[in-house]
């Protein structure tokens, strides 16, 4: 596996791209980019004061959207690399998530939020992905999640 | 437990009432309502295009989002009826989420969404909730959360 630029998410399919979390095609929503990186897959992504809950940390639910569409993008990566196959060589597979837990481990700031993916199982129709989220290098967040292929 | 109209982020106290999930005073939030019904809780949402995720479907972040604050609000619910308050008769305690469990059971359609919750334990600092989302009748996800009081 290896350090790619390409996101993910510019590589999924049409029908798959107006996703509000991450779709290329959906101009209102976060946009989230996920990128190959090493053995791990990682989306950065700026929380502005919108998205906030009580003070001035992120609200759970954007934290739960992040944590969702980086493990679906995840799942792509871990499968094409699984596969043989380099990021942005053909059209992303597209998976789902069947299942998300989240662990809020402490209250996450607004700004900059790195959030780093594990692949757990890659099977040809279900990845598990594991991931951890940070701000300014500190974890906030956890989570893992159950993908299902369905492109 | 009766029913009440109120809903209970109409009592949160003032520094927690800017939530994008649920926050009265977030003009370009969800504005996510849940009432006591009986001995459950209820939030009803209409999810727009805007929010799809894959063809007409709503995005898995907005589910989470969905589940995530009804959650904390059943929470707080869950609590004051334990302590024999009932909604509206005074500022509400205010949850956080530890952590949250969402299945997705089946994708779900935009357009109006029902969550219903259970208390699973209710004690004086932390309460867990069992959620369950219907759309037209049909369970499309199922959460659990564990929330911890702040306030």
């Amino acid at each position: 596996m290896s350090l790619s630029t390409i996101a993910i998410q510019d590589t999924y399919p049409e029908d798959f791209a107006h996703c509000f979390g991450c779709g290329r095609n959906n101009s209102e929503g976060h946009g989230f980019k996920t990128i190959a990186d090493g053995l791990a897959t990682r989306t950065v992504h700026t929380a502005d004061p919108t998205y906030r809950g009580a003070g001035d940390f992120a609200y759970g639910g954007l934290i739960a959207s992040l944590i969702d569409c980086h493990s679906a993008a995840s799942a792509a990566i871990f499968w094409m690399h699984d596969q043989g196959l380099a990021v942005g060589s053909e059209t992303a597979p597209r998976f789902v998530t069947a299942r998300l837990e989240v662990d809020y481990v402490a209250p996450t700031p607004l700004g900059e939020l790195v959030v780093v993916g594990t692949a757990v199982e890659v099977h040809d129709r279900k990845v598990i992905v594991t991931s951890e989220l940070t701000h300014q290098g500190v974890t906030t967040a956890r989570g893992r999640a159950v993908l299902v292929r369905v492109t």
